[in-house]
């Protein structure tokens, strides 16, 4: 048996939000101590995708222990390789949830949250639920991954993220958005004290008038730092008594309040709201596969074992065994990998 | 004699203002064909800044004829060979107006304009003149330029620049450069007709009712792609009979309006904001020497041929010969160099 090393994501140098980013901590993620070489990781899936049947536990045991940095020279080696596209190849050889998972795994991290994003915008279901992604890659990653999605976003599409947001959102959560994806966070550690009250209290201010979509709110949420505003949360909650979300969603039960909560906790504690999404997909009726993906994939190289601990205070119970008793199949170990388990 | 080139920005790969930037043309900056090394240009700067007195000649030679990626080449260089910042010897060898064009154009250029809109938000002097700097790199300037400045902004002064905007600029200035300065627009030549004809008419309701900072100016200036919003302003001067800029200056004489009127030209035709940033600083009693040198340290290696040919449209005269007449000493023959000058 190879042994494997947990991937702390500030050992890596790439620009990959993996590496950029700075708020989470640990990845549930698995790699080698000694990675093969690009070619011989496409060799080993193009003979995966050949012959009667696709052979899906060896794309897991490839795909599914490479960091961002090596499954970009991957992508890059098979397409030279084989003059194909290894996400081409993927989506003809795979299929369902897998796919959708594997797929969204093996894009760079900044298309792949444009894609997202996109289909989020584009998508006939209408709700805060469905901005989420847009939430996250704000207010949960690193001002660097932002740009990168938005730049992303104008090479794939037809227009910049905030034209389509612009287009397809309404207000006043097209105001928030737009605000928001817009944002280039100061991010290094450093708090100004006097900011943190006068901005606790000025939102407060806007809690109590009912004015959550005031120019002050979107500006305080969209360009603060991410400790600045920690501070300034807390600082709330120590002069008014209650965490701001909290207040936020006493005082109406509309999708500006849901959009503000969420907001608010993926910029205080993400892995709380990783937690958050990914009970939300198990527990009921049926899973919310789309949802249950995007926070493993999207996660598992910043801080899914901060997650994981986050879920267990929620819920109780554990994280990976609430993934595997609600997934099957290949999509099961694809998830169950990702999350560091064995397959 | 040898033989110089001229540097044609399309042909560099670099990620550098002067590649990425597809609005303008052709700068005015002539390299030679052959480059020494950097570690020979690091050497003759050491010995041009030693015995008795500088010899100024010799670093016009070197880096007034240095494209962006060499001049990044030399600054590194020049601190391995010597464990001494470039910038700093430049500073403590060189002075006055000299001092200052070498040093902004010696920087990246991205570090140079976050250092010009700190400069000109932390002035005492107010007023939509001294906000120049950070329309032209807003409007006037490819989005990854925008991106780099913004992330040198946060490197280099302890918020980000829309915080400092904030904080030094009042209402409604404010909120229309926060507007331009988190832009990423579109980088790609699309325009739809439908949108411009729109956005003319919304343009045109908005200088009508005098409402200039709404909502929606300020989202269509600060978001659609610069062929998008040329189109806009043609679609009104056909529609409305004026162009744009003339009638936001017809209806009030109020700094909201001069910055819009920037805000356009700087879209509409940069050659033609930068030719009056010249004749501006050379025209009349005295010359503004920082708005001179800032046009042709930032223009020289992207359209200054351009800014040149609407210089001559504009004041029936050459540019060249207006800034030899007004410059004198070390000062004009670095500026003369980055304008293809003999020096």
């Amino acid at each position: 048996m190879k042994s494997f090393k947990k991937l702390f994501t500030s050992k890596s140098k790439t620009h990959s939000p993996a590496s950029s980013f700075k708020i989470g901590g640990m990845g549930s993620l698995k790699v080698l101590d000694v990675i093969p070489s690009p070619e011989d990781d496409s060799e080993k899936l193009k003979k995966a995708f050949q012959g009667l049947g696709t052979d899906e536990d060896e794309i897991i045991m490839i795909l599914g222990h490479r960091d961002a940095s090596q499954r970009k020279q991957i992508r890059e080696t098979y397409q030279q390789l084989y003059n194909e596209s290894l996400i081409d190849a993927l989506n003809s050889e795979l299929s369902g949830d897998f796919r959708t998972a594997v797929i969204l795994w093996t894009y760079d991290p900044s298309e792949r949250d444009a894609r997202l994003a996109n289909g989020a915008l584009k998508s006939k279901k209408k709700g805060v639920k469905q901005l989420e992604i847009i939430v996250e890659m704000s207010c949960a990653s690193s001002p660097q991954h932002l740009v990168a999605v938005r730049q992303a976003y104008c090479s794939l599409f037809d227009c910049s993220l905030e034209e389509a947001i612009a287009a397809s959102v309404s207000m006043p959560l097209k105001k928030v958005l737009l605000g928001l994806v817009t944002s280039y966070r100061y991010d290094k550690e450093l708090v100004d004290m006097d900011v943190a009250n006068l901005e606790a209290d000025r939102l407060h201010e806007a809690i109590k008038t009912k004015e959550l979509a005031h120019d002050d709110v979107v500006y305080i949420l969209s360009t603060r730092n991410f400790h600045q505003l920690r501070t300034t949360f807390e600082c709330y909650r120590k002069k008014y008594g209650n965490p701001i979300d909290k207040d936020i969603m006493k005082s109406g039960k509309g999708d500006l309040e849901s959009l503000l909560r969420m907001v608010i906790l993926c910029i205080d504690s993400p892995e709380k709201h990783f937690a958050e999404v990914v009970g939300t997909s198990i527990i009921g009726l049926g899973t919310d596969e789309d949802s249950l993906t995007r926070a493993i994939v999207t996660r598992a190289e910043i801080d899914m074992m901060k997650v994981r601990g986050e879920y267990f205070n929620i819920y109780k119970s554990n994280l990976d065994d609430a993934v595997i008793g609600d997934t099957s199949g290949d999509y099961r170990k694809f998830l169950v990998t990702l999350l560091g388990g064995k397959m």
